[in-house]
């Protein structure tokens, strides 16, 4: 038996391979789409996907199965969980290690300047994983080779030439060859591309946990579509109550049941101290410092884990409707 | 920076050209989808997906994207709010206006010959925006060019010879540039491409009362599917009654908040004085005479609209279980 | 009019053709997927989507589609009739009786060796069709022509060479165009390969009660995905109850509605005299022999069946929340 593809040896996953037909379409629609796409000062191509223009939630879609570079699906669809918000995100991934970890995770810090000129983004999308710059890699031994780098940034601006030429040259590719899509949290695609992160941030807290991230081999979840805000921080409490309040996951683990068991208990946001009100009313009352809240609220509200090894499911957690509302308005 | 696409220079949108890959995929599947594609006397190409055959809930599904010009998906799908019908459709569009004012709604009347030789049809889709003969693409300054036009009709029979070569010349496309997709009232296809129009229904309704198109950036719907009916009034009023008693739409809008609220409060169609029956019913106590239908019924019952100035959202109506049961058998 | 393609002339439908480039994309993805491709004894090729490696409920998405011939669609989506297990999947396909009864049906046994060295399983999908071993085709008047040929089977070990290569014989195939899925019923991919035959047994039992199979022109199904089990039995029981007691399949039939009405009220596994307690349960209870089962049960737990001739939903069965979380724990 010669096996020519597959597990039987070591993957060769390239989550910025893996975006690139994504990338393609999302250009190629981008009229349709109700995006913008040029040419920025170093050669690098820019995706305008709710900045300076409307943008539009398929522009978010898209948006997201990019940052998840390839290797998961996201659908809107039509659930009736909470009556009063019909419409929701369906996301899927079979590799949710490397699409939410070594892909979409929002974990590498971009800055320029100083003072008034500062720029300031947390890069997350495949771009990452070619930069390598953070621990999380080592952790989840993985790294994309490649000569093209596609960079996802919740923010209202592109970078400025000299950070575009120095996320180029940590990726590793000629500033032609770097794609950044970017959305602002206020807009339909930024809301969309963050309540996309309902997997994510299940699977980041699971890494926060300590659980051997190996053995989550299957990612699904749902959240309800937020209305998008025009103020920043209410924009942010929104999409992040969406999940908090709204998200179910469901994990699919390999290894001892009692350690499902255990990270199922710990994963729903019901867990953390700051857990029972909307998030921007946190977020106001430490002042904006986003650094004192407890990490462990950025989970779903309500998870699921299934242990392969006996077949039990453990659950933990539930939805909030009257939460989601609070926050929606 | 140089724009190479995008909002940021006049789009050019074409919904001829952006249904085009779509009708490629509907005519290479057509027997798997069971339809029938042929060569009309004029050169044109006929697709029929429910009158000499019967087609299928896919190739209404196909169809409805063709007629919103490649510019919305449509989707069906398993959703619980009305637990008797459990599948149902869902509708999105990035751009409303032209998905479904510029190339969906069934506006331009197609008549030819008189008395028992008479054809009448109202044409829908793509074609529509080639020949302009509708106030409608003055009112939202569009037109489409190119050399290939589609065009969509809601019928058991294909336009005769002369009305074909006039359609083609007033698309300014030869007829054998020309592709017709029809498909009755009555048909599985026909049932998927009416009630498909949610949306639609919504936006014309929005025109209707004066509102300013331009600010309606996203249009999301949902609707129950309904079984069709051998008989034209009981499926046309199955396929209305889904849409006025079962679907529900979420618009994004720019502008005002105060026009918002009013357009969510005007939008349903709880506001006709016809509402509260089905719409079969309702149509033979008019005698069939369409005209004195109060034209705010066609609507969607239940409306949501987010004011992306203030992030507030105005809902008004609710979907009639008991209506819909009635109307569905 | 000259007919170029569709059902005016003898559809030429092939479900191996069909299923072909959903198993390029298949094997294009297989590190996504965590499947495993490789080359066999005999030559021809072996896709493990669930035995030797993890997989992915996206193999198993693929897969089904594979299964049917590439004549209907399977979607991985949120739904909230069972509110514990909010994620569900949707079959469609718009030519049922080839889509699940000349392609995806389990029918073709495959055996080889004796003994301990024994081999056994049931060949599902396109490849069928070729070989024509089962009475089946013969009352579906359905045989497929061609050159290449896709097998399915839900085991976690490949044929042997002598075995694969009858099989390439008996559809008369080089062994070289033979290409064999497989997936164990207690792998993720496996689970969503068994739960997407809800609408299959639906037609299975349709041919089992002598109803004129041409007339079911419609298959829309949905059921809750299960929770893997590592036991072969309750891994079974689970992916059968999930059908049994939580899937809702909706038909469109011609002919007269009496025999719509008689399909509708026999169809649903509540007819059967094993109906009301988990799966596994009675299969221990019959000692293992699948055969002492009644095979009326393995069908939908809701069913509605429209009546295209007169427009008539006719319903029967329920679905059953309580004897699906007895099954899926």
């Amino acid at each position: 038996m010669t096996i020519v593809a597959g597990h039987q040896r070591p993957p060769t996953i390239s989550v910025n391979r893996g975006a690139l037909a994504l990338v393609a379409t999302l250009i190629a629609r981008a009229d349709a789409l109700g995006i913008a796409v040029s040419t920025g000062a170093a050669g690098e191509t820019l995706v305008d996907c709710g900045a300076a223009v409307t943008g539009s939630l398929e522009a978010g879609r898209l948006m997201t199965e990019i940052c998840l570079g390839g290797l998961g699906s996201v659908a809107i669809s039509t659930d009736s969980a909470l009556p009063a918000y019909p419409f929701s995100l369906t996301v899927q991934t079979g590799n949710p290690v490397l699409a939410c970890l070594g892909s979409q995770y929002a974990g590498w810090m971009l800055t320029s300047g100083e003072g008034e000129n500062a720029y300031f983004s947390m890069g997350s999308g495949p771009a990452r994983a070619l930069a390598g710059k953070e621990e999380l890699y080592a952790d989840i031994a993985y790294a994309d080779t490649g000569d093209s780098a596609v960079l996802v940034l919740e923010t209202g601006s592109p970078p400025p030439e000299d950070l575009v030429r120095r996320i180029a040259a940590d990726c590793q590719v000629a500033p032609e060859h770097l794609t950044i899509l970017y959305a602002p949290t206020q807009s339909l695609a930024g809301t969309v591309q963050i309540i996309g992160r309902v997997v994510e941030v299940a699977m980041h807290k699971a890494h926060v946990l300590h659980f051997d991230l190996t053995r989550i081999v299957s990612g699904l979840g749902s959240a309800p579509l937020a209305p998008p805000h025009p103020d920043f921080v209410t924009a942010m409490g929104r999409t992040n109550d969406a999940v908090i309040y709204g998200g179910r996951v469901l994990l699919h683990v390999t290894g001892p049941a009692a350690e499902a068991k255990a990270l199922a208990e710990a994963l729903p946001s019901r867990s953390s101290k700051d857990f029972g009100r909307p998030f921007a009313d946190i977020f106001r009352q430490y002042e904006g410092d986003f650094y004192k809240i407890d990490g462990s609220l950025f989970s779903p509200a309500e998870v699921a884990v299934v242990a392969l090894e006996t077949g039990e499911t453990f659950r933990a957690g539930g939805v909030d409707a009257a939460l989601v509302a609070a926050s929606f308005g």
